[in-house]
């Protein structure tokens, strides 16, 4: 195999990534709509594409453990790629967590459903928002927006939190609902955990950007 | 600064790591202690471990970071420099999971004590246990050792899934337990995710001995 332009593998290493991130999203934003609508076959697609991330993850890594072995990076890229192998295992686990609800899911779907008074839906889309964002700011080395997905962060707990108040209550009223109440609560807490993953990126990007100087910057910005 | 050697450099790296572990093992044990017994001064050490644990965190990326910039590891040490980096942040997880135990006893410590079905303390030295092993296979580059830490994840998973199972039907029959057998349940959780931080640590060593060959190996055992 030809050795290819450091720059263009750069490139390409970014470009899986972006590809992986997509996956992790999609998967955790399928996996709220598979238990809002209760449909088992979301859920199956669900498992199918963290099938789809942990492939995406090795091939990231083999790329960056093969920039690394192969050239000397100066330290700027050398930290990027180092992110970029961080990330890639926050990516994952967003996958995984993704993944626990899709198996709640298809578990849940075998009992008859009671309303719960909580809106997983909105709390999903804030953690789909924070993915997006973090993504994005590792993309165009913004600290600033990386800095958005942390106040993002702490909304999410805020409704976790709230989350898991309310549906105590309904357990303590109606103890004939606490399988599923402690369903939705799990669940919760499983988007609490992706979006600490996407805070672990936002933070990621923020050292690094903060860590290199501004050449360097605007060097692997343009390179895109 | 003067330039050391490389394999006292990686030694050093190595050191600090198993001072990392020492400290997450010791958090995750102490706050299963703390539950068991109830004690809000022994969690509140926990949290002061948990500062420790994240001091640490830096202190081993920041040596991995220098390594990797200033030296150019070759192939073996590369992957085994990035299995450092990717346990220092599984070790930080385990810390994290141990916090959010210890955050819960000090909750739990302002209601009174109901006796739950169930023995957290035997969850919790397995997992002991498995990071134990996990970090000693990575010392002695022994994927068979390694390999024992995934069969014990399977053990704490499947206890796990009984203390759900049994404290739903206590939700059940004893709706006024509801917040004290969730407060387990999610402490169970905890456990079997620090059990899974454990699982990727001895993955990674089992990637990383069978990446490398049987010379390196030997050599890198006997610069311990």
């Amino acid at each position: 195999m030809p050795r290819i332009n450091f720059h263009q593998q750069l490139a390409a290493l970014k470009d899986k990534l972006l590809a992986m991130a997509a996956l992790s999203q999609q998967a955790l934003e399928l996996s709220v709509e598979a238990y809002v609508s209760r449909d088992t076959s979301l859920a199956n697609h669900v498992l199918e594409i963290e099938q789809a991330i942990n492939a995406a993850e090795t091939t990231v890594d083999e790329m960056a453990y093969e920039l690394l072995a192969k050239e000397q990076p100066m330290a700027v890229d050398l930290r990027f790629i180092l992110s970029v192998i961080k990330i890639n295992g926050d990516l994952e686990r967003i996958g995984d967590q993704a993944t626990g609800i899709a198996r709640r899911v298809i578990l849940l779907n075998a009992q008859s459903l009671i309303d719960l008074p909580i809106d997983m839906q909105e709390m999903g889309g804030k953690v789909g928002v924070m993915i997006r964002r973090a993504i994005q700011s590792l993309l165009e080395a913004d600290a600033k927006l990386a800095e958005s997905v942390l106040a993002l962060d702490d909304e999410v707990d805020v409704m976790n939190r709230a989350v898991q108040t309310e549906l105590i209550e309904l357990m303590q009223r109606q103890p004939e609902s606490s399988e599923q109440a402690l369903s939705a609560i799990i669940i919760s807490r499983n988007l609490e955990r992706a979006a600490d993953h996407a805070t672990n990126i936002a933070e990621d990007v923020i050292f690094w950007v903060r860590g290199s100087d501004v050449r360097h910057k605007l060097s692997l910005v343009e390179s895109d």
